[in-house]
């Protein structure tokens, strides 16, 4: 991971994908996660209720509105947001350890969520835009589930076009018209971040010792 | 190239290689430069003589001095630099017709023209800095040639050293231990920057069909 040379250490990098629902985001996180050891997903805090089939510690923290707020106050979060009445957060002593293990944090949040740790740890993040190949396929998508009414449809509808408004912000963009494909350049983006200089900080050291002077 | 959407045009970037001599570069842009045909090599022109198996056109274009300064003076460089008493530049019009075409300019250029290259072309740039895997390999190499006598290759030595000095000015460093995995690597880096949004210049027009309203 740090080009070929073993004694390189590196600093590892926070991840963030984002797309509207439907353009097949998490089968690609989860594709990740499963098939590079270097990668951790971030296990957000709620204080909402768990969902049938959602198991605590794995998708989310379910916690209580006091534990919450206690996180918020005592600075645990790197970043949270209310939606819905309900409130999220990232717990930031995960990301700080894995980071200085070298190994990847990698965030399954909105484009909220990747303003917010842009801010707080902009040299650490590389934001990727997840886009479906085209409405006609992203409605299909949102429609797959055929007992839900139509509005139910038309809102998910305008919320993918709200996440999608803000597509500018990230600095990669990998249109989703194929999972394998898709797959491969995240892949492709991942290895290549970790390449970079910043990220490589045991190469000051190995340079030093590979110029001449005493 | 467009991260799977045939509709997407993309922006050409200038892919800078630097290394001491004997880090392997000039192999490592060889063989990208065979595999892939979005890729083109920068000619450099230049006032020098040819060396024997050189060839005009190829190697570099081999002008006399009157033509130098007249390119310069039209403008026609995007850098250029004296060394040891001869001038070589970069002719701007082949990059800049490359870049539009949507395909990529190799550069293997010392840090001097990378510094040139990235204050007049920022946006475009991708700089890779390649090290040898260790001093006693870079040596190895660069006594290669039994014949040489001790003050060449120290001279050589020192040459490297003032080249690697300067690993810290790029944004990605790959150590060069075995020349299929950092060919890997360097593709790896070409197609992720080739996925940054800023290079997908088509895609502003796809999101705004992809999305609702009229």
């Amino acid at each position: 991971m740090s080009g070929g040379d073993p004694k390189a250490a590196r600093r590892g990098l926070m991840l963030i994908l984002s797309s509207p629902s439907g353009a097949g985001k998490t089968t690609l996180a989860d594709r990740l996660l499963e098939k590079d050891r270097d990668l951790v997903l971030s296990v957000s805090a709620t204080t909402r209720k768990p969902r049938p089939g959602e198991t605590h510690g794995e998708d989310y923290y379910f916690v209580s509105e006091e534990e919450f707020s206690r996180m918020r106050g005592a600075g645990e979060f790197l970043e949270w947001a209310n939606v819905f009445g309900n409130a999220y957060g990232t717990p930031r002593a995960m990301v700080e350890e894995t980071l200085r293990q070298g190994k990847d944090v990698l965030f399954d949040i909105d484009w909220q969520g990747a303003q917010q740790l842009d801010e707080v740890a902009g040299e650490d993040v590389v934001k990727v835009f997840i886009l479906p190949p085209s409405r006609q396929e992203l409605e299909r998508r949102l429609k797959r589930r055929a007992s839900d009414p139509e509005d139910v449809v038309a809102a998910r509808m305008a919320k993918a076009d709200a996440e999608m408004s803000h597509w500018a912000e990230y600095e990669y963009v990998i249109v989703n018209s194929d999972l394998d494909e898709s797959e491969r350049l995240l892949r492709t983006i991942l290895i290549a971040e970790r390449l970079k200089r910043r990220r490589q900080i045991g190469l000051a050291r190995i340079v030093k010792d590979m110029m001449g002077g005493e």
